[in-house]
């Protein structure tokens, strides 16, 4: 069986591993924490970087920064994963769902604005498959409204914004805060793992706060204090060494990782494009002003049942293939918070996208054979 | 420098590592999870168990299972980690904070049931330094008060309680829900990491869901729904396989880790029990009822000043000394909203404790060396 994901190993993990261990440090914030955040804002010009034990932290962190408080209205995609809305959800806001675009199943930021009220506070959005959203228009309606734009890209590491004439602009680093994940799913993993970035100043020093429990201890250690207490909300964000040494060894490998990524995206939309016209299915769709990361790739079926078909037909020729979302205004948990509008391209993503095996190691023949599986089927 | 702590390290935990790597499956949940949580559950006997990124996320995992709202009070003691405390802060909760005991620095019973008032959740007791409090009488109060109690066993792993002519019964094992820390402070570790112990089946199946971001993914996969969705709040809880094959090699030697530990508080006791009555320290003291895990070893020094004497001393010989704890009732984020009652033992123990180092690795020889220094110090 080709799975969906195999996570990548470069070797060199377990190696620094034992090298954090060697240190006598081995929980949160030593060596290697410190590496992969000074390369994080070096390589993508974060203004300040914080890993997380994972996205799901990271967003929690956003919620908190943003003072997020009961009633608040936070606006994002309903086509996302839980963590996107449940970090916000467990601070108390209220989510106003916005619907996917027709060529994508990023938000649509048109349908944003008329969405905006007095106790909206912030925009997420969800640069789905590290396919970035239109972002001058996203922060150019939330500078308007003097809202804060929190960037939910845990899809997105080394992915970008680049309008016409205008230099590019890593995904994470634009909005006011950006989340990524290094599940095991990712372009680079550390089995489970995420990372804050925190671009607006005003963030940096409470961010550090709320990421160690509360507490002022690295104020403490850098001499700043001379008592280490508690003085704020938080949690436990920090990831220990362990993790961080295995991340580390994925991000010596990136440009490599990337590469093969990005080929095999090709691979795929070159071989599928061949007969897609002939078809009902749709091949992804990459905005003028986005880059493409190689995250994930992905098709849209005419119906559900159509995905059902092909997943079957893949299955019993050994190719995993999964679905992604469900729409989170129509989940048992908030459907009826939902303020009632259709999302209907939501739900459409929702029973119609099927993604299909991507990870390095996969070889090219059977990306070959996975696009004339496809074919065989839908041109029948 | 002799250091306070030095994580142990077995050798088998990057060997576990590679073999999780090798399964294709290092996000959470996965093989090592399995075994670590079953050791867990059939060793001590709890009801169920979950790994978790640390002691803090186990215990926000009580506030969301216990469904914690704000104007909830919770007790708890005042001397104690800020995660204690924060977590439940962090759903809205007011802690109520009660002093220590004259002979040891946990919560004491006695003055819990006076603070108890109609909107009184939960009792949350901390078993300080691996010793446990009580646990008759606080159960007894909670049953009769209908209140939930939770175990933060964070220092606490493989202690137990048994008043005269009981069966002993592990630590954490007792209260509704416990809670433990792998910090690499703690006797087992895994850099970073917790645990949640389920003892009360009412518990079992929302704990689940919370850990998992709030879905059904466990239900799923068991082919119990045929659908994953966002059924509750939640967060993600878990920590990767990584971790969890970490802390596998760890507990493989629990034993020979255990035993050491205890022999090195007991070579302490017995060189400084010789001299203590002549001087102004106290050693810990231990209730019948309970037992040591070797946790940790600490001195209760006469004043502010003496313990600061004292660490000057022990640091001029390159022995790393270190206090504890701050009374959380007068902290910068709690003081305003603490009662104003004083509690002069919290504050006490917060002046003048003092932990000497306590770790696998250090020889019996630095260890009368140590005791020698206290002694030369302290009866000049």
């Amino acid at each position: 069986m080709i799975p969906f994901n195999e996570p990548y190993i470069t070797g060199k993990e377990v190696h620094y591993i034992y090298s954090a261990v060697a240190t006598g440090k081995i929980s949160g914030n030593g060596k290697y924490t410190k590496l992969c955040q000074q390369y994080f804002e070096e390589r993508w010009g974060f203004r300040k970087t914080l890993l997380t034990t994972s996205c799901t932290d990271a967003l929690e962190m956003c919620a908190l920064l943003l003072d997020i408080q009961s009633g608040d209205e936070v606006i994002m995609p309903s086509f996302t994963f839980v963590s996107t809305a449940l970090a916000f959800v467990r601070q108390g806001a209220k989510i106003v769902f916005v619907d996917s675009r027709t060529d994508h199943p990023g938000i649509d930021e048109s349908q944003i604005e008329p969405l905006i009220t007095d106790k909206t506070k912030a925009i997420v959005v969800v640069h789905y498959a590290g396919i970035s959203c239109d972002m001058d228009t996203v922060m150019e309606i939330a500078t308007r409204h003097d809202l804060f734009v929190v960037e939910d890209a845990a899809q997105a590491i080394d992915s970008y914004y680049q309008p016409k004439n205008s230099e590019p602009r890593a995904l994470g680093s634009i909005g006011h805060l950006g989340c990524f994940s290094f599940h095991e799913t990712k372009n680079i993993q550390s089995g489970e793992g995420g990372l804050l970035a925190i671009n607006d100043e005003r963030f940096l020093k409470r961010a550090e706060i709320i990421w160690e429990k509360g507490t002022n201890r690295a104020e403490f250690f850098r001499g700043e204090v001379n008592k280490y207490n508690w003085v704020d909300t938080g949690s436990s964000f920090l990831p220990s060494e362990i993790t961080a040494a295995f991340l580390w060894a994925q991000l010596e490998e990136l440009d490599k990782i990337q590469q093969r990524r990005k080929e095999i995206w090709n691979l795929y939309f070159n071989d599928l494009q061949q007969f897609a016209d002939k078809t009902s299915i749709l091949l992804p769709s990459i905005p003028d002003y986005a880059t493409n990361n190689g995250h994930a790739f992905y098709l849209v079926c005419q119906s559900l049942d159509a995905r059902a078909t092909l997943i079957k037909h893949l299955k019993s020729n050994e190719i995993a293939s999964v679905f992604h979302y469900l729409s989170l205004h129509k989940s048992p948990y908030y459907e009826l918070k939902h303020d009632g509008r259709e999302l209907p391209l939501s739900d459409n993503y929702a029973d119609c996208l099927l993604r299909l095996p991507l990870f390095n190691n996969l070889k090219n023949e059977t990306i070959h054979l996975i696009c004339r599986l496809i074919s065989n089927k839908l041109l029948l």
